[in-house]
């Protein structure tokens, strides 16, 4: 299989790969040399080519064996897969391979991760392979795994991480380099910033461990707080939390419960995560693909997540073809008019695409506000209506030269000018208005600017065909 | 004008607003009294709204104001206007807002500011708008400016910050905190790591601040370095270096030259920016939007910006409407067929959407490879004859209904199953292709997709149609 998958992309590259941009693909060779090892059952040489690799390397490596290959790697040789494995890879996927480990490598697996990462790692997962995972703990860390996932869903207590490094905001740069000495067990092993709090753990600020080490010290913390703090309640989604670190370039921020206390911390790399599989969601949701879906799912499973779209782009389509029935009759009598009519209604659904994913983006960016909404709109007026005239004359032109009519060049033309501009107006109030109903946009919002450009580039092209032709 | 807008979004959405999901929205009111501040000509009131926001709010401020406001604005009160401001704005707004500013504001923001961020501030002006801020620099660092910018665009050089904390790596603990209390002024702002290099500069390892801070002061370096340690070459592509950060989970990474010598550091948050704007432009160049746009381009630019996407669409529906005109003679017979051949195409257009934007994201994430390429097409493939054929049960049964004949039925089912099979295909060939000839798969891959399912829609029902209905 594997020479026929290289033979169509060398013929399709004409035997050239992409280096420059591709610093960080995997070695070609390496999944065949795996899989050499598999197939012989050579244990020893998995641990030699798995041992040196990336924990996020192995996630993909896992990812991209076919099915097969990959339940007898894991059956020969599963001590590679570790916790930092597991939390890398998403969906059913690990699911799979959490089904397939024994359960003394699940263990070690799941004792050596921090709680956060234990949080993230179960919370996706079916309540039985929960439950397993949880009894590997001990009590306390098991504690404090189900208090993390007593938050809601998607929260900011569910990203955050427990241990938390903070000092009372009377002590000095001395106190501070004492203590963190005497605790480094206990220490994370990431960890930023300092926080201060006050007698009731209050965060009141942060100090940069930059600022600590360069200070000298008989220096209060006090001296050396950050202007960029900011608290971050645990119930916040965490797409908020995504969108903070982002706007306000923070790399780490303390969490804090409702009555202002000091829970935990998130760090920076987590809220990339965030910020990144958002957006994902966000581009695959334009496209009409469930924002959960992976390369990996099952056929079944994919056919049945990208159905919903495709039956609700059906309705739109039959809506569509309800108007062109009303016109059955002006149709019979001028052919050209089933030829021309698709692109209109085309063009329209295009213009209409381009709005609305300029929209949804700003929506999502907080950059399109009460505000700047009616300056926005005139403007996708704007564009719509000048795109619309170029593509008028254009089509004017071609219509008659195809088809000898002028008065048919005039109406695909009309036709047009209407649709391109229609197409600005419902491509930005269409996810406006959803967003403000809490429907979210980047899901919903192309269903109903196809129906309405659709709709309106069929009805007028054939209505004024009626009006002006026959 | 603002209580229009109000209006309209009161009126959809019955008077709620989002807080959940809205945590760092701007106040709706600050603009209405900036407004007033700027109408009533009154800077000290411009100064006590502007002062306690962050320079990523003022930033968003800037672009939501009406250009004539921010005119007023600027030239009423400039002082707010720091490079961090600055840094924040993008594109056709950075120049106008520069070009807005006094030259004492302008200095006092430029010598504000790091190399890293001058250079990101200047690279993208024009000419002589960057000569003229070069001009305000002290001229050792436009020295360390003019070097970065002899890096390519996008590149590694571009985005890292030149200000390196960096020790022998035969230092102890104590010996590297020594020296950052005695060159504490020269320390960067923002730093996580202390970098290890050898005699000839080369950077061998890094340690957290924390693991120094927690550590005792004998304690040589080596003892404490990182294992997730990676060199950035300067010359690799900004978004080949947002993956690393993402894959690799982190934080800091050193920037070394053709020889492996230290020349810079690239921190989480930059990578972070990097990221997003590559998402960003993936989303908008799948939609057919110039990746480079905003909400602030006049409407010129941005008409010209969307124009040759629909452009290509109009080739793209003409050759589908050249498909259509070779079956006049059958349309006039049964105009059925007319109302109903969008439908099939539409679909196929659909799916052929969904698997495209998959195939795109996974390229991107480099997911999709020689290794499984051939498992995600039969993939595809297979979810394309499964919705298929659902499909054209359904459509079967409403072509039956609605015309009452059994073989136009057929007709319409036959060709739905061919063309999300076809679309299926086309879906996840076309863009590893393009991939593979270095053509940006998420800009092109569109049009190509759509041709094919417009061409292949059409051709199957109306051909189908000739064959078993006249």
């Amino acid at each position: 299989m594997s020479d026929i998958e290289d033979d169509v992309l060398d013929e399709a590259a004409g035997g050239q790969s992409g280096e420059a941009r591709d610093s960080y693909a995997l070695d070609d060779t390496l999944l065949g040399k795996l899989r050499t090892a598999v197939d012989i059952g050579d244990p020893a040489a998995i641990d030699a080519l798995i041992t040196p690799l990336h924990p996020a390397d192995i996630a993909d490596l896992l990812e991209q064996v076919s099915p097969p290959v990959r339940e007898a790697w894991l059956k020969l040789w599963p001590s590679n897969i570790d916790g930092a494995v597991l939390s890398e890879l998403y969906g059913d996927l690990r699911e799979e391979v959490i089904g397939l480990l024994p359960d003394a490598v699940l263990t070690d697996a799941v004792r050596d991760l921090d709680s956060d990462d234990v949080v993230d790692l179960v919370e996706d997962l079916e309540d039985d392979q929960q439950e397993a995972i949880l009894d590997f703990l001990h009590p306390t860390e098991r504690a404090a795994v189900e208090q993390a996932l007593s938050y809601p869903e998607d929260s900011a207590g569910r990203l955050m991480q427990r241990e938390v490094v903070a000092a009372p905001e009377h002590w000095t740069v001395g106190e501070a380099i004492d203590y963190m000495r005497a605790h480094k067990r206990e220490l994370p092993e990431q960890f930023y910033h300092l926080i201060l709090t006050d007698p009731r753990m209050k965060p009141t600020g942060y100090v940069t461990l930059g600022r600590i080490m360069s200070s000298a010290r008989k220096t209060p913390l006090t001296d050396l707080v950050e202007d960029s703090f900011r608290a971050i309640p645990a119930t916040q989604h965490e797409d908020e939390v995504a969108y903070a670190f982002n706007q306000y370039h923070l790399i780490s921020a303390p969490v804090v419960d409702d009555d202002g206390r000091l829970v935990g911390i998130i760090t920076i790399d987590d809220a990339m995560i965030v910020l990144d599989e958002a957006n994902e969601e966000d581009i695959l949701r334009l496209a009409g693909v469930d924002g959960e879906s992976s390369l990996n799912d099952r056929v079944i499973d994919t056919t049945k997540r990208r159905f919903p779209w495709l039956f609700v782009n059906l309705i739109t389509a039959i809506l569509a073809s309800l108007v062109i029935s009303q016109f059955e009759e002006a149709i019979a009598q001028i052919v050209a008019l089933a030829v021309l009519m698709p692109i209109v209604a085309s063009m329209g659904g295009n213009a209409g695409t381009q709005s609305l994913t300029v929209a949804v983006r700003a929506l999502a960016t907080k950059d399109l506000t009460r505000s700047n909404l009616m300056r926005v709109v005139m403007r996708e007026a704007g564009v719509g209506l000048i795109n619309g005239a170029v593509f008028a004359v254009v089509m004017g032109v071609i219509g008659l030269a195809w088809f000898g009519s002028a008065m048919l060049g005039v109406v695909i033309a009309v036709a047009m000018v209407i649709n391109l501009l229609v197409a600005g107006l419902a491509g930005i109030l269409v996810p406006v208005v959803l967003d403000r109903l809490k429907v979210d946009p980047a899901l919903a919002s192309g269903a109903f600017v196809t129906t309405v450009t659709d709709v309106v580039g069929f009805f007028a092209f054939l209505g004024l065909a009626v009006l002006l032709l026959l």
